[in-house]
């Protein structure tokens, strides 16, 4: 089993990731910053893979995060990151402020290729649930105002939050692909 | 005088920079879809400016533009061709909806770059105005809501907003700046 780089800053990232594809892949994580391209998530996802792949020469996940306003036909989407940063969870709240319709959908991209001239795959999961007012330890980016079945990502506890997350979501589909195939990388 | 590459699909355009730079470079407008990195409005204009070079291998302008709200940390800022398709101009006045602060400023970068291997030079032309609901001929973008002394761009006549505009001052910098070089492009 050859290792895998898992472009990341965040532990906790690495552990869920390790946790559901572990067995087939080795992770290695490593954190650098990478442009990220406007357009639609795969499109984002899969322009980061292929620029990591051609930096480590060899096979690669990266992992994208966006958060839909249903209300605002998707916005901000794969631009939550800055705006969060921008306008915080409070100025998110905002913008919703002039529709009836607060729903949303946390959206997680992963894409894996196994080196620099293979096209990456990517793997999506998703979430719904409605944007409210801050609740929640604000511990990690706009989980305080994302609801889910009465709980914030915030409130939810730890266990829960990642055995139904738009990540895990993902991952499970990534494993599911990973089990069918005769890796060699 | 060689030739310069200038990356627009948008005849209007072709015509303003030629009449401010055709003395010193033959403009070549060129229609191609370059993907534009997320960041801030010099990365995004360098990066695309590269790009084209490489395609074209040889001199290149591109340009960007920008709408930025005050009361909103300067967002939606480079994201503004997408925000308009999916909102609509009644969807960016939305966005402002809770806050009293509507000011804004319509920003223009150019890039400008002799060739694949030289570092682009970029010039930043800003309007200050405010956002109001859309008044004049919705024929260009966020024109209509844009409004700068009493009018809004769309309102405005040809000749003043030709020479008032954000992509006027930043062409008149890009002038400038030509001016002062012996360029052997």
């Amino acid at each position: 089993m050859k290792t895998c780089t898992f472009v990341t800053g965040n532990a906790n990232k690495v552990i869920e990731v390790n946790a559901i594809l572990g067995e087939k892949i080795a992770i290695e994580p490593r954190a650098f910053d990478l442009p990220e391209i406007q357009g639609t998530l795969e499109e984002i996802a899969i322009d980061k893979c292929r620029r990591a792949a051609k930096i480590v020469e060899g096979p690669v996940i990266v992992e994208d995060s966006a958060l839909e306003f249903n209300a605002m036909n998707k916005l901000p989407g794969p631009y939550i990151k800055q705006f969060l940063e921008l306008l915080g969870n409070d100025g998110l709240n905002k913008l919703l402020h002039s529709y009836t319709d607060k729903t949303a959908e946390a959206v997680c991209t992963f894409a894996f290729t196994t080196g620099p001239s293979i096209d990456p795959i990517t793997f999506q999961g998703r979430l719904k649930g409605q944007i409210v007012s801050a609740r929640g330890p604000p511990v990690f980016g706009w989980e305080p105002i994302f609801e889910h079945e009465g709980e914030t990502l915030a409130e939810m506890a730890h266990e829960k939050k990642n055995g139904l997350s738009h990540r895990y979501q993902a991952l499970l589909k990534f494993q599911e692909w990973l089990a069918a195939q005769e890796l060699d990388i």
